[in-house]
């Protein structure tokens, strides 16, 4: 469906903003992805099958490089050399395609980051059951490092995602969900593993509350601003970077916030639109197009992107509880990629 | 489908087996109860809607009584009042809970413990999510009890039961499944969870690595029979009594023990009967009849109700480690109780 739109893949300065990050955490990120290799492993064939289908389709590991880079950030040293950073690192990741293996279940998703979801290749059974296969694995991990505090953290993470991704449930197709319901969801859904997996790095190096706070409210931010990012590329990116297909959202009736802006701005004929589009799914060619103009008539897209801008500079403003240094600069980097990837 | 068959409900002496256990734990199971319900809360509302809908579906909260029994058997006393026995048992409840709705499913089930799945009322994406947020809360509450062991043990078990349900799905249909085959998978859906839900137990007083293992292998023994004689159930049981109907197996193309069994000393042409309505799934009306004659004239349920008893008199055997008393006599009355069920 390739649409011709404004907004163009991420600019090469954006990418150089996450490029410092994984230059600095490039040695723990080896041992994370041997760590996530072997722990796909099992007896039974199927499971590193279809865990590795979608995890050696790549993505940025994000979530992980963020544990190790809060970790690094508050002096952690592997003194023992137990990798306690690599292993919640993989624990993190583990959990965050626990995520996506069972979201495709739910969303009825035919692909996920350019490939065939696994869903399609094995059935919404091994997707459910590789899933609960991860999930389990992340918390071995998270015991064999022993750190009750940050197996706090990220099983109180597990069951919040689990919360957000229900309420996105009971939000779908419904089109007088608001700006602040839209944002609990994706708070939930999203921001919350990333605000996990920036707190267990200071858990980890043994800080206390006020640096622990500081790094959860610094993944908060950016995880919201990401997500904001990513509902605008949906209704913008490219098929090819995106790994999924422009309209994705609009297909499937998720009710994300350039929706919820435009919607409220709406023009009786524009929700009228809307209700028969997203509400009863009655989708037809040019559709998506229709939608593209209306968002571009409120500006629904760059107002989002604005909001990211916000929860970005929340994000940014977290780090003043930390010294100035490579990993601050690098973590203040992160921020940039993330919401410059829509301009 | 009320198919007239040899075997009956429990006999009135196999539910006494059980009750002894109940009385003996009533005190913790009515704290079980509360905090079930206590930690199914959420503010999104699905969530306690769709957890209730199975958990106040009565099953007889096996796994969550053993936990408190073993942690009893073994002195466990609760001074300072963390109530690590109760939670731990909830947390092997939800578990357990999470593991029926992501079964549900998996296996396309319209019926579970006699009311609508909660996939068929809410939708498969509820039953995966809501899955997930138990399986979260569980963690929580294994993390609040603060014994790294018992999150080590219950975590594992975890991913073997993903493990055991995925070699469930590569064996489905297909008439080459051995003995051994069948073993590992109902070791890995079913024993796994009782056997960690007894080792908590004694990890809980302070025992040593000895009563641990002796718990572990009651457990296992245990959960070893208590499957075999449900999959003996499922061709002979009445529907009122499992809340499911005589023949699910059959018509889902599972490959228990009894097929085994009977495909292994089968005719050239009850094999082809098995693999035409197991295998290729093409099932008419009578089916089911036959296949109960052709399981009849091979013994194939006595001899799996003969396995039971082997696994029920390791079981008892285990418990050996533990001195007499009243806990360890119920205890070994739960072994009658699952065995007896389907004389």
């Amino acid at each position: 469906m390739g649409i011709p739109v404004t907004i163009e893949n991420p600019k090469p300065e954006a990418e150089a903003g996450l490029n410092d990050l994984v230059a600095l955490v490039a040695d723990g990120m080896a041992r994370v992805n041997t760590t996530i290799l072997s722990r796909t492993g099992s007896e039974v064939a199927m499971i590193p099958e279809v865990a590795n289908h979608l995890i050696a389709s790549g993505g940025k590991r994000l979530r992980p490089i963020l544990t190790l880079a809060c970790a690094q950030l508050c002096g952690y040293a592997d003194a023992e050399g137990r990798d306690g950073d690599v292993k919640l690192a993989a624990s993190v990741e583990f959990m965050h395609t626990a995520t996506l293996l069972h979201d495709d279940v739910v969303d009825e998703s035919d692909m996920r980051r350019g490939r065939v979801a696994a869903r399609i290749k094995w059935g919404n059974e091994a997707s459910v059951l590789v899933g609960d296969f991860l999930l389990g694995q992340a918390f071995r991990m998270m015991v064999e490092v022993g750190s009750l505090r940050a197996l706090d953290i990220l099983s109180a993470a597990a069951t919040v995602i689990a919360e957000g991704e229900v309420m996105q449930l009971t939000n779908a197709k419904n089109l007088e969900t608001d700006e602040a319901a839209y944002l609990a969801v994706i708070r939930g859904k999203t921001a919350e593993l990333f605000a996990a997996a920036c707190e267990v790095g200071p858990v980890l190096a043994g800080r206390g509350e006020a640096e622990q706070a500081a790094a959860r409210a610094y993944g908060m931010g950016l995880g919201i601003a990401f997500q904001l990012i990513d509902d605008v590329l949906d209704y913008g990116g490219t098929s090819a970077e995106l790994g999924k297909n422009v309209g994705d959202d609009f297909r499937e009736g998720k009710i994300t916030l350039p929706i919820v802006l435009a919607h409220r701005r709406g023009t009786a004929e524009e929700r009228a639109f809307w209700q028969r589009t997203l509400q009863r799914g009655e989708i037809e060619d040019g559709d998506l197009e229709t939608a593209l103009a209306i968002l571009r008539r409120h500006g629904a897209l760059e107002e989002t992107m604005a909001r990211a801008e916000g929860y970005g500079a929340e994000a940014r403003a977290a780090l003043d509880a930390f010294p100035d240094g490579p990993v601050k600069a690098a973590l203040l980097g992160a921020v940039e990629f993330c919401v410059a990837r829509a301009h």
